[in-house]
């Protein structure tokens, strides 16, 4: 066939950030899994395209994150750490409220008055601070997630530093940015053991909205409705959900789960709270096509990629485990520096086995590692190695 | 309430593009009619979000838009010329089969081959000719949509310029890009007279794709899976689904569609081909919220705004039916010229009625007339006035 021949031989203009990029999404679905009947909180979900760790963890499967610009609400992962509130929260999601201390004026606001406030939209990465836990080598408790514990979420609320500002701006002495979930406590347990609530840097009330809408529709109370703190950036458990309280305070949490728990510690160890948090995540990319199987000759390769807390810049990618590179081009518009970008390199490869890899660059200058040195509970893997895919050629 | 009273007194930074901005989704939608049952191509949409029209006309009720950046596809209308073909078609995608016409050396080319050639990703507007007919005041034939027969949709595929060029390029003498649909022919009937076959100026080629994805899923089948023609810019009708044949052509399709329908023409006259078609959609924009009823005091004002086939630049609201005009801010990533761009006022309203208007104004300086002129099908309404909303404020 001359024109496939003529395709084949010509060089396009593959590559050129934003004219011409990739997604191979679809195709259908690689079978990693035989899809599982999903929980009831849950049910409207895409069954095919998840993987069912436990009641409260399911992962997007590889194979479906495509190159997608934004991750639909049917295949976003979940991750809770404690089982949703009952459904009547979101039955008045105006009435919901939310206290808010450590400011000038202390106050409490409904959704409803917030809505008079101001609104945003930002698109930014949700990632789970386990994403890639199962390329670590060492045994590590929590899911084993691949690369489906992230997506790229299109959030609309208020802009914190709004509601901040109208509120007399934060208390003197304060530097932390705390936020507690709306979760029910079961009797008997101290709060601090259980309790859904994350301090971070106050700095964030640059970026910070209190979302009350998710892909264009209500936030589901599966992702946190009837309203979650958004911190762009930072890894999905500072994302409180059904957020009911905001305070900026002195100290951080009392709650275990900001104390001990999220924390970067050598393997073997204790967490402690001197250890690194997981705050701002790092720059990151993986492969999501082809994964298993190709046919020799032209082969479209495609994957997202994201910058952390800075955008993406740049992204390359290895066809043969990472002796050489090749720069990628990015697909679809530029959605911010919290967003990731698909991407997509069109290569020729020859029959037999490709190690094909890709690594991203920030606006930052930092580049993923080969590597990424082994922690206790396998937190922010973002090594390139770890995340490569072998592929047969035939 | 202190600190309610100071954010209505103070002046919010509401109107700084990409930084402050609208999304009043979230809201309940206001219940237009009914949700009725949906047909069962299209099962899996949202039936509380659309309004039943037809077998082959779904609308998006206008507060379901909200103020989205991606109209979610299970919100997304439907308008089908002919029913669509059997679901075999997307069985397996990667098979289906375009004849290429008109180019240096015809072809027919899969869509797995397509995928080795390039990839694109691009967010335009999907929107009928016939979209605002409703508010005509003379008597139209076809459905009576109001707002709801547009949607903003993130389409993947391979660009046609690249497969073009690896075809030698546009055949000498041809002006038209051609495109035919695979709906099956009813026997009996002359071709012309019903199958979907529409030409557009052979220069979209600098922007038309051949789309097998749509919000990061596969293309559905209610949407023109597995292969959809996708002429950013351009009304519905010329984005051709289950495209078979891609031909350049000396002249315009014979196709009743083409020739007589899809043209402006004065009312109580017969289509003509000589009449101007609907090609590149004009600058408009509408208010999502609220619609009917709001409380006195700051409210949200909020909807969408599109450039047409020219990025939009400017929106402004009104809320005294037109006398004076305030500019708004979008809010979001401007996600290319060809998408529509929410945006968002919050002002402060008085009891008693309001007539909310907004006016968008895009790159080329082309503003939304006050009243657009009536037409016999009742076509391309973009008039500002007709699509103002009255409101009550208490």
């Amino acid at each position: 066939m001359t024109v496939m021949q003529e395709i084949r031989r010509r060089q396009f203009l593959i590559g050129s950030a934003g004219i011409v990029g990739a997604a191979a999404s679809g195709m259908p679905a690689i079978a990693q899994e035989d899809a599982a009947a999903l929980p009831d909180y849950v049910s409207w979900k895409d069954a095919d395209d998840l993987i069912l760790h436990s009641e409260q963890t399911l992962e997007t499967k590889r194979a479906a994150q495509g190159a997608e610009l934004i991750t639909p609400s049917n295949d976003l992962y979940i991750r809770n750490n404690l089982p949703a509130p009952p459904e009547d929260i979101v039955a008045d999601r105006d009435a919901w409220e939310v206290g808010f201390e450590g400011v000038g004026s202390p106050v409490t606001m409904t959704v409803g008055e917030m809505k008079t406030v101001a609104v945003e939209t930002v698109v930014c990465v949700l990632q789970c601070s386990g994403n890639g836990r199962a390329f670590f080598e060492h045994e590590t408790s929590g899911s084993q997630w691949s690369v489906g514990a992230a997506g790229n979420v299109v959030w609309t609320g208020v802009p914190l530093r709004n509601l901040v500002e109208a509120m007399g701006g934060i208390a003197e002495g304060m530097t932390w940015l705390t936020g507690t979930g709306g979760e029910e406590i079961p009797e008997g347990l101290p709060k601090e053991t259980i309790q859904v609530e994350r301090s971070v840097p106050k700095e964030v009330l640059d970026r910070a909205i209190l979302a009350w809408e998710m892909n264009g529709e209500p936030l589901p109370l599966a992702h946190g409705g009837p309203l979650r703190l958004i911190v762009p950036g930072y890894y999905g458990v500072n994302n409180i959900k059904y957020v009911k309280r905001i305070a900026f305070t002195a100290e951080e949490s009392p709650a275990k789960i900001q104390q001990t728990g999220y924390r970067t510690r050598p393997v073997g160890e204790e967490g402690d709270p001197s250890q690194p948090s997981m705050f701002e995540m790092p720059v990151k990319s993986w492969i999501t096509g082809p994964l298993e199987d190709a046919k020799a000759g032209r082969v479209q390769i495609h994957g997202v990629a994201m910058g952390g807390a800075s955008a993406v810049e740049k992204i390359e990618v290895s066809t043969d485990g990472g002796e050489s590179w090749t720069e990628a081009g990015f697909i679809g518009p530029d959605m911010g520096p919290y967003a990731w970008r698909p991407f997509v390199l069109i290569a020729e490869l020859g029959q037999g086995t490709h190690m094909l890899a890709s690594r991203a660059t920030n606006a930052k200058g930092e580049a993923q590692p080969e590597n990424f040195e082994p922690n206790e509970r396998g937190y922010g893997n973002n090594g390139w190695r770890a995340h490569a895919v072998e592929v047969t050629v035939s």
